[in-house]
């Protein structure tokens, strides 16, 4: 059953107002006539606990004023879905540009924003009041409703209303049928996501002091939206631009080190404390990937008592100066975060770094504490492989099932992660809104744990208008706005659901025998690999996997 | 009785190498051959524990090669003035400039040395083993003896020897008549000496660590020197360039301070208190002047923990982040003062502010501790003076008799100081030896209780080779060389010593009655006042002086 509209065939505009169900597979564009369907109806199902997602189309002739949605409860009878469980979003549109000219990566450098194709695309989920439109416009409307756990199955109905200071009210009927299982809470899931945070962005872009209480008040949302996600790994700097500054707000240290006049250090960990403890708070709380003892600029910072200086340290992991710096501070963070509780959950993390460093970095983080556990994303190292808790493979690199296997029955993580390497699947802001759900997919299907992603919110200088960045094609750098989610944040939230999902139905069906559903699922979770994905097909395999789940 | 030789009528040059004792009041030219004067013994006077200085001059038409100087034991019957008391060291030479243009001061600023006029003056005094001489120049020596302070009174003789590779050993005999009276170990000195320390200077000229222990190693003869000279402040810096980073090595600050995230400070004192107890441990323990709140430039910083990074903070007395800054170090740090016992002897020190700013400074300083003591040098300006526990005034400033007598009898210190400004007295590196003695004198004379210049040892670049700096006249920066004493140190500690020897005399006599010699040796100090000094007359006043206080 294909129960999310989609507008079809081309038809004449004859009328000044039109509001029409569309595609959340679609991006509308803003200044051309949208393709209508006649999708007057929204129906779809969903699992108590569920969060499912409808895009609306509204296109005017004139210009609306003080246009405010407002979504009504969804009832069955005497039961509800509160309107208090869905979110409506005016779509905003925002500045991208383009894969690499050869089309196969985004990751070239951008310094001059002219030599790449730029357009405006809807991407921004917008709550707000009320906007006005302007005459000539297409608007694409975000409904998102996440159903009550405990409310009984049946088909629920409620609309949406979309009304102004100059026309006349206008309703959409909606329809859930919400089904017998229940999707648990993002806090049980399983799918191991790790989508970097940025908290030095949020500072940059609220003008707060970095670390203030406003500025963790301020995160709170955004932070509690990535919780909601099932997100389960708090990202955290312990040095200097661990990735070299690349992003539009480096990373720093969390963690304060002082190299005494006695050539003793001293650290204090009172920002990386308060930045677990916040992001615990809010449920984020298994597991801290600490970065890094191999950044990509050997360069380590410290404050000089002697000379009330910060200076830098260049070295090499295997040289006596690297020693110094990391192997006391090693052996000291090792003891805060056994005092904290926290020893188990930590991992020291290493990102994209060549094999022998590595090597010696894990020699040196062994012998300050032999109970470290570390983490790492790159390429598969058969060598390396054993050492790592928590190993991310590139995409298209795969864990020989052996591996695989023993790393699971020895409680390790193996997860695979996108960057801009890849321009299908991909979520830069251009990329179509269900190569989002499709990587989740793609995740099960390579037996991952799970998929990271390194930048949640690495805003731009602009980000709520313009998502190009001085490297990389746009939208790379963050899945989410100031204030708002996103297309692809939604979509992407939609395929973990997916995941678990699938994860309860294999398990499910392997426990009550029923061979022949689970082969079936099998067979249909195998079709997101790789190589089967081909910039096109993206939104059909996920509307077919989808389906394929409501139907069981 | 005149018993430092001089050297006078011009004679013909007709030996190859001549050996006559000088005078201490010269700067013997090293390429010009020196006016004779046939002083073959060289005499004087000292009291029991006095160090007394000689200078003899060495002439060579041929070059000579691995000269020796050495001091026989002093003897009068069977008691002794041993060899080590004495210290011998090679005059060396070092480059110097003038005075200001119009001859009035030596303050214009010099960042061109081809500007000003620049000749090898004889200043340094050199402590080694040998030296080689080249033909055709003037080598003086510099005989220093510490008399001890327990031996009889009587005449001791000895002698100067000068021998090498290539001529045969000469001989100048030596005569200290010991007197009667005893002069006390510096550190029973009343005079009140303020020479600023600048360690930071010590740690760059040796390329050592920043108070490392080869710093502090290296500090300690240095510091020694100074403790010898009667010095009783150590020179403490609370904040980053107090003086605006005018010298060759800025002072920093000696205390870390961080900002925490919660906007609460944190102060760490291992600087402050290492470098304290270092000069404490040398004898230089009654004070510790603390620069200060109130710099040259109002600019403050601290590390913020929040960024990781020095931030600077710019703010007036009496603003809101000036107070923010400066309040809660000095609550903290009078409880560290506390702590440590030093309350007590350490001043918050300013150094030639406004009267407006060192109040609103007071006020802050007060409040934050009743019982902080300040110091402070510049003009006299009666509404601060009596907040100030050591009140140094500009040379040619006088407090009003009752005041300076109301401020003796609370215990408070009041001195004087001279710096760039004055073209005559100073001790420049062209200035008159003598000059250097006279200004101790001058302080007796004036009423104060000591004597305060702002650069012991802030060294130039090369300070040994040129004491030309961008500021200043040359010279102005320091007193002594790295591992050498001065012509210039030498005479001000002979200074300090007759100012000691009248405070003993003045006591004795007015105990005694002696109303005569109490008149007469007033009269002699009373001439030492700044309408009295030309430039010329210097080395013939202080001879005078000296000769006098000889006769009692």
């Amino acid at each position: 059953m294909l129960v999310v509209s989609s507008i079809g065939a081309q038809q004449r505009q004859t009328q000044d107002l039109i509001l029409q169900w569309g595609s959340t597979d679609v991006r509308y564009p803003r200044n051309e006539v949208p393709v209508w369907q006649g999708n007057k109806q929204w129906e779809t199902n969903a699992w108590k606990g569920e969060r499912v997602n409808a895009q609306a189309v509204l296109w005017t002739k004139q210009s609306l004023k003080n246009v405010r949605i407002t979504v009504s409860d969804l009832k069955c009878g005497k039961n509800v879905i509160p309107a208090s469980a869905t979110t409506a979003s005016f779509v905003g549109y925002v500045w991208t540009d383009e894969l690499n000219k050869d089309r196969k990566s985004g990751c070239s450098d951008r310094p001059n924003k002219a030599d790449w194709d730029s357009s405006l695309v809807a991407d921004v989920l917008e709550v707000r009041k009320s906007l006005d439109i302007e005459a000539q416009c297409t608007q694409p409307l975000w409904v998102n409703i996440w159903v009550p756990q405990d409310i009984p199955s049946g088909v629920y109905k409620g609309a949406l209303t979309v009304s102004g200071e100059n026309f006349a009210d206008m309703c959409l009927p909606m329809r859930i049928n919400v089904q017998k299982r229940i999707l648990p809470d993002p806090a049980q899931w399983v799918f191991h996501l790790d989508l970097w945070q940025n908290p030095y962005a949020v500072a940059r872009y609220y003008n707060v002091p970095l670390w203030s209480r406003q500025h963790f008040d301020i995160m709170k949302p955004l932070m509690q939206q990535l919780a909601n996600a099932g997100q389960k790994v708090i990202t955290a700097s312990v040095m200097h631009h661990p990735w070299a500054g690349q992003t539009e707000d480096p990373f720093d240290s969390m963690v304060f080190r002082m190299k005494k006049i006695d050539g003793s250090w001293v650290y204090d960990y009172t920002v990386f404390d308060r930045w677990v403890e916040f992001m615990m708070s809010l449920g984020i709380d298994r597991q801290i990937n600490c970065y890094t003892l191999v950044p990509w600029a050997l360069k380590f910072d410290y404050y000089d008592q002697a000379t009330n200086r910060i200076r830098f340290v260049e070295a090499k992991p295997g040289e006596a100066a690297y020693e110094d710096y990391w192997f006391s501070f090693l052996k000291d963070f090792a003891g805060h975060l056994r005092q904290k509780g926290w020893f188990e959950k930590t991992t020291i993390a290493m990102d994209e770094r060549e094999k022998s460093m590595m090597q010696k970095a894990f020699d040196l983080i062994f012998r300050a504490d032999a109970g470290y556990k570390v983490s790492g994303a790159g390429d598969y190292y058969p060598e390396i492989e054993p050492k790592m808790y928590d190993l991310c493979l590139a995409y298209g690199h795969t864990l020989p099932d052996s591996v695989r296997e023993e790393r699971r029955r020895s409680g390790k993580l193996s997860t695979v992660y996108t960057c801009c390497i890849e321009a299908y699947p991909n979520t830069f802001t251009f990329s179509e809104p269900a190569e989002a759900s499709w990587l989740m997919w793609h995740a099960v299907a390579g037996g991952y744990d799970g998929y990271l992603r390194w930048a949640y919110n690495s805003w731009t200088k602009d980000p709520l208008h313009d998502s190009r960045f001085r490297s990389w094609a746009a939208g790379d750098c963050y899945l989410v706005y100031p204030g708002s989610s996103s297309i692809r944040m939604e979509r992407l939230v939609e395929g973990i659901q997916d995941a678990e999902k699938i994860r309860i139905l294999r398990k499910e069906f392997a426990e009550s025998g029923e061979a022949a559903k689970l082969k079936k699922l099998n067979q249909t979770v195998a079709g997101f690999m790789p190589e089967k994905l081909n910039g096109q097909n993206a939104s059909q395999m996920v509307r077919n996997g989808r389906n394929l789940l409501n139907t069981f």
